[in-house]
């Protein structure tokens, strides 16, 4: 394969330890793989030129671990984190596989249940901390309901606002240097989950007491999920100023979360979403959170996590390509792609100027021009597809 | 049929006057009924025992019509309000069917046409004022594209923010009694419209200069349309003290927008948002925005309409009775679903008392609980369909 | 509750022992149930007035047992089988919990494990027939793919067809009277799984050397997960003469297979498949395929369960009062339903006799004849929410 | 560009005259271009590198022309036909644009619209056979419906039946060398369409008086707005010896028919479907069915078909590449793919000896076999993208 596309850890690349190391279970199956050591998962990775590696609690200290048991799993795993020269950008923690979270973490029904999820994150963070992870995801999978009259939203809303708050006060009373991503997700597990999208936990966000602390982890395939344009979605984040962390994978339409390695699924999406991040200044991991298919061996989730970060830099050569061809450029302009960018008012003018102007053009003129869009798209096909 | 479920004007129903006057036009086929006249919609919504009637600018007054056509138009029409006595609660702009918006209004690649966009606008909140509206709709279902390169997201925020500011400024400086909804829709016309859903109208609303103009509209069938819970979106709206208008209509899963009459598509989701609405007390229009099917004559048609505020009627008699029943509130209490208004932390309780608590329960005895959602749920169909 | 609403074995209610016996365990998360004695199910289930049981062959004896295992489990099942009166009206088989199924049974590539699945089958059989079950289902749920090279589906075809001609070979040879159901699923837990819908069996059927021996077994949710109308596919197979068995349950919209209790999801869908497979006097079982949500404990599994064949009587009552109603009639003759009926052509009537016709009336007078179809929905709502 | 991806008659790529010649006029909004004179479809499109036209009889000759308009029209086309050297390999029907066609044509409620229907049907094979068609396509865009009881499926299916049985029987007494092609669409624009599906269809003419004369006319986006693998239904159709024309383009996930240029829509799809469509020999014409969308002016209308062709020969030549090279041939081998083209019994072996094996090897051993997909659907990647 073309060394072009090899990464290393300039690229910034980084995997979930729950990706690699899944083991196969699924609704309907029994694992299929056998359990994957958390220092073999690093070694590998930063084999394959992988830059970070990120991990629920629980993935890398089982649930219940004795304060000894987490100390030595803990000094086992930073040595290797120094031996690999392996970072931990971000941490995450798991309220969704214990059946105690069944109906969510913060917004359980059951008061004493959310009180022990905040318990558990409160530990997590200073887990985060420790390890020098800057980030830390809050995925709520189990924050949802199946039926109306189970859950009033606006009390979870409150809950949800409450903890976060909590938890946003204890980073800033102990001068944690992490800030929050949450995760949207509009459903699987709950039949409906809360925040279900960027847009839901954008807004979200704004009412929380410390907003500045908190963005969003945008995932391919749960905004895919709902029929949403990833891009679109992610260029709002960003507009709000608040893509804070991304997780990479692939989605095939709206269906079950499927986790697929990045480029399958919808690739002139991964395509304009790789255009995005690079053209946008996006600074931050390029996280991958993908499940190599059960039908896989280990050599199969080896190829799989590859794949993930050799599609990611084919992309990014071709959106290059894309942007710097000038006939490219002349088609760009042609379609007054950048015409956006100009305020529709002039400098000094008012509303009241623009009302004074005659209709000229008028509106029958002005639709008479053709936008140009599809010279454009196939222009960013051929170099997609590498047919220039 | 029982005169209980017949509508009066104090359950403010209203009619956009495209919903009962669609001819039938669509995507594949040509007009089925003749064109209905603005002043027989209004009588006739009024016998039906509706409140408002609402229009996009070119419903009433033809695009393109001289000042004194406008103005001999709006005089029957006014006249024909007060012989009714109905209402114009709210009013909205049509910026997508006339070619020059192909792109967009305000976030329409060519400059120019965002300048007429906006002109536009102005014009018709003037017309908003002087009818007495006090809620301006505005959809931008035009504002979106097919392509990646075609748009950058980003720019078209910064423009539509640009248009808003603008005219909240204008609504401000006129002193207008006038508060802006925005509609979010997923897709259709455009491969993907910009503020998809509610949440990422919500988001975009707090970045605009006058945020406490702006609200929301959201429409059962745009929000399904992504497969979204209707009234998680709408508790969310409420929640953050943004739900200034509301469509009505009914939807059969992720599709094209089908506008069917309200009670038709999800059932038990109409239940539980008009459960929602009246006990948030919500207090805006009950607004359908629902298209007759094109098999119907007007006979069809009117009793289309009927049927959309049958069903409200239904519904709110049937949530009203699930709240009311004893045998609901203990199964409520057994569910908990009032705990989840308590907060997490006791009064003056802090995070480090809560990590200082021993976890009792344990999480395995926590998990043992169950959550009495299912009875809770059958109750709530039991009611639904009077079955008790 | 009503009376009128509590079934008997009259009913010919039946479950998946997978139902009610389901732990809890899904693609987030740990079991949140202990497991459930087979026995305890059907007196359970007995006792809420349900008539049969059904299994696959690792539910009732575990993967692996030994022939002494097995005939213990087996005589112990037949005793509670006689003692509560319940019936094993049909058997199927679990080809997609173990991971040697991970790429299919029938179809899997590597032809080793093909071999052991038809084995698997096979002795199935003999187990169905042993307990006097009269259809066989086969849900082939690993028979898929998640990439495009990974699996050539004309092939896959061919040895699907190769399996089912065998067993029915079998099944003639040994004289079992026994028939094949063959349940369509479009996805999840594979990519993509063969034979999507109702119709893509259906047509499968048509290529099979004993098709006498094969229908279908849809399932509410898997034609929902397409988007598609549920009563419409079951139409087309009672057409086709193919409906030998059916799945009930419930689906919120396209999403991951939700398996909710019969009467949440969609409940209109609900009511129109109830009137059609009483009105097409469908002789099966009315089977309940669905999973109590792992919030519940078994209390709330129980509910769930009765809550199954309580909304079936109810869709059932309101179905037929819907029929028996004059008003109705009258509204069905108008809507012209039962022209419908009516050849096209005249008795000796030919195409020739049919183009010699004037357009008498024209096609726009026939434009001009309403529908009528709004009217008779709201009667069916009305009869539904008993709201008469 | 280069040549190699440019189009000639041999490539057989046909078009719609309702693509190119789209006015853009839609749901929401009037048309942006135009009317375009058919013979300039004919000469531009020639000028392209295509090789056929199809149309809708009225597509062609306007709805309610009289013999001597229909006799002017038809001979400038014929000398166009001539001129250009362009074919006309496909005519189909238009049932669903007049007001007349609301609730159908050949299973519309109304008996005298279903009369009308088929007389316009069999005037136009008249057509077909006078223009040298071959394949007659037929969409029934309009056989559907919004509600439940509107219409009884079983009895639609009947009245369709009756209508194909009596113009294949007409093909046969007139000795035209036709044969049919039944489209299936999922809905749009009716709530829900009969024949949904590939599946459906094909099961549906298994019970047709004159099988042979019918196969389908799979739409990409069709079978893709329900969330189904084009890919497999293609294969389905092919496996059963059905597949008589396709239509080409191209939708992003499930939502309104968004006819786009081939390519646009899910990019990785179209791969294997070229793949399979010249490795399975597939004869027939490779037909756009898309629209170009209506921000283009006519600029933009044919860089978009020519963006149609354009991309099906660069996938075809990647999909070449791709079984052209050693290591997928390796990789293939690896991943077993053609192992599944072996019968899954010896020959001569029969059930019993299958039966008498013992498990050797065991379940569990067999599924310590990885199936290395990934590996092969990342080459599949490279090829795509060129990146090898």
């Amino acid at each position: 394969m073309t060394s072009a596309f090899s990464p290393t850890p300039a690229d910034r690349f980084s995997f979930g330890l729950w990706t690699v190391g899944w083991l196969g279970k699924d609704q309907f199956g029994d694992p299929t793989r056998s359990p994957l050591d958390p220092v073999e998962a690093l070694e590998r990775l930063a084999d394959l030129g992988a830059w970070g590696l990120t991990f629920h609690d629980d993935d890398l200290i089982p649930f219940g671990s004795s304060d000894a048991e987490r100390e030595a799993i803990l000094a086992r795993f930073r040595k290797a984190l120094e031996s690999t020269g392996m970072t931990v950008p971000m941490i995450t923690t798991n309220l969704f596989t214990h059946p105690v979270f069944k109906d969510g973490g913060f917004t359980a029904n059951d008061r004493e249940v959310r009180r022990y999820a905040i318990r558990k994150v409160a530990r997590n963070l200073d887990l985060a901390a420790e390890l020098g992870a800057k980030t830390f995801v809050a995925w709520g999978g189990r924050e949802g309901a199946e039926s109306g009259a189970a859950k009033d939203v606006r009390n979870a809303l409150d809950r949800m606002k409450e903890a976060f708050d909590l938890l946003a006060e204890y980073v800033l009373e102990q001068g944690y240097d992490i800030r929050f991503a949450i995760e949207p997700k509009p459903n699987e597990p709950r039949g409906d989950i809360l925040l279900p999208t960027v847009g839901h936990a954008l807004s979200f966000i704004e009412r929380l007491e410390h907003p500045e602390l908190f963005g969003v982890n945008p995932e391919v395939g749960h905004e895919q999920m709902a029929g949403l344009n990833f891009t679109h979605g992610i260029s709002q984040a960003l507009w709000a100023g608040k893509l804070f962390h991304i997780d990479l994978n692939g989605q095939n339409s709206i269906k079950y979360d499927q986790d697929l390695r990045f480029g399958n699924g919808d690739l002139r999406q991964a395509f304009w979403l790789v255009d995005l991040l690079e053209r946008a200044g996006y600074a931050g991991p390029r996280h991958f959170d993908f499940k190599p298919p059960r039908t896989e061996d280990y050599d199969g989730v080896w190829a799989s996590a590859a794949g993930c970060m050799r599609n990611y830099l084919i992309l990014k050569e071709r959106a290059a390509a894309f942007r710097a061809d000038p006939e490219v450029q002349e088609a760009l302009r042609v379609a007054k792609v950048d015409e956006l960018a100009q305020p529709t008012l002039g400098a000094g003018e008012t509303l009241a100027d623009l009302r004074n102007q005659q209709d000229t053009p008028t509106a029958d003129e002005l639709a008479e021009r053709g936008c140009a869009f599809e010279r454009l798209d196939q222009l960013a096909m051929d170099h997609l597809l590498a047919a220039r």
